[in-house]
């Protein structure tokens, strides 16, 4: 999502957050998720941000409502681009939902998919082995072609288009693309690019100018700020990763 | 640990501190590990335990040290024990240690081993995968035994014993024994429970005296204590769980 945003607003400056002292967040309970979703904000609000995207899909299924009703500025989530980019695809099958079981449980899709489409078939399905697997590094080992293998074998037959509820099952997405290519795979990362662009053409902020001597991005973590660089530098492609900041929330 | 503990000492009192909001700790770095180690002594110390067992083998390997100095109470971790044990089944051939990449790199096993035997041969081998498996219940799933044959693919031929250096890693015990029946698999929790034995044949901790209407085990959690007392429950056996508390460390 960071990449995306980056990618097609060069004048802005990002400021990105990682948890990464307390990830995952897809195995924990709905009101520890809103918990560390309000003191992660609270730290960006610190910061002066003049909006936040919470680019986690758990976070934003179970730490949303909280936020959006606590913070001053305006607030996006993954689960509304997502779910409409999956309605925009569809040819009116069934849409299924791969994430984390904190997702699933959360209804965050199906209410978001039902909201622009009461009658919508949509199956939800946990992939909680993904996560590790993506951390892994396991992208193309057989292993990982067999757990999904399991996981897809349980999508019902009118499924036609798949949303990738999880910021790391992208990463898999060309595996499950060449086991299921008859579906439609969704990433919300463009979808979420799309909704910002309204933001600035419809003023709910204001477009940002940044001089040439600051980096696009800044990254703050909760963890090992090295350990971090290695991790996320692959994903940057031609974006360069300014400092790493460590904080504890 | 606890159960064994819990089984051999019926007339103590046990408080069980999981940190069930901030697991996996075996993926985080020394300095957040052993921050989150203190800062759960703190909260164990405020409720005037006689004595700490740290039944993580990643907060022992990292945590240990920062904890010894710290508390004014005796502290025992899993690592030494387990080390021991170890040395004691082996015969004179390698011992490898499967555990998470924290503890491997923490290299606190093989700097147990080599206290007790300096010439002795170590491999260390990161199994990061067991852990979300173990969490799956994917116990005996086709895939664990995948993962777990690529793991041991990895073992030196002059290995003749195996610490399962993680406490998720005993319940893969029985697979990982039928793949490899030729190897003595080691299991610290006994190695627990014989060193506290000491502890109290030594007077380090005073013997307890439960009232029979005192439940042996009390649990605080720090995420939803429904969803621990489902997944603690499979492990209790005839040992009854009395309240879960939830506590935000």
């Amino acid at each position: 999502v960071l990449v995306a945003l980056a990618a097609r607003f060069p004048e802005e400056r990002f400021l990105y957050l990682g948890d990464t002292a307390r990830v995952p967040y897809g195995t924990k309970s709905a009101r520890t998720v809103a918990a560390y979703t309000l003191r992660a904000a609270d730290f960006l609000l610190q910061r002066d941000v003049k909006g936040i995207v919470i680019a986690c899909n758990t976070a934003s299924a179970l730490g949303m409502g909280a936020l959006q009703a606590h913070a001053e500025v305006p607030v996006l989530g993954v689960i509304e681009p997502g779910a409409e980019q999956a309605l925009a695809h569809s040819r009116g099958g069934r849409i299924a939902v791969l994430a984390t079981r904190s997702t699933v449980v959360s209804g965050a899709y199906p209410g978001a998919i039902h909201e622009s489409d009461p009658a919508r078939a949509v199956q939800s399905l946990p992939c909680p082995l993904f996560v590790p697997l993506v951390e892994e590094g396991w992208l193309d080992h057989p292993v990982t072609a067999t757990v999904a293998q399991t996981y897809l074998a349980e999508l019902q037959a009118d499924v036609d288009t798949v949303i990738l509820g999880c910021t790391h099952y992208p990463l898999l997405k060309g595996m499950l693309e060449g086991l299921r290519p008859d579906l439609a795979w969704i990433d919300s990362a463009q979808a979420v690019a799309q909704r910002i662009a309204l933001w600035f053409e419809h003023g709910v902020v204001a477009r940002g100018a940044r001089p040439a001597d600051k980096p696009p991005i800044e990254c703050v973590v909760t963890d090992d700020p090295v350990q971090f660089g290695r991790v996320a530098l692959p994903f940057m492609g031609s974006i360069p990763l300014g400092s790493v900041e460590m904080v504890d929330l």
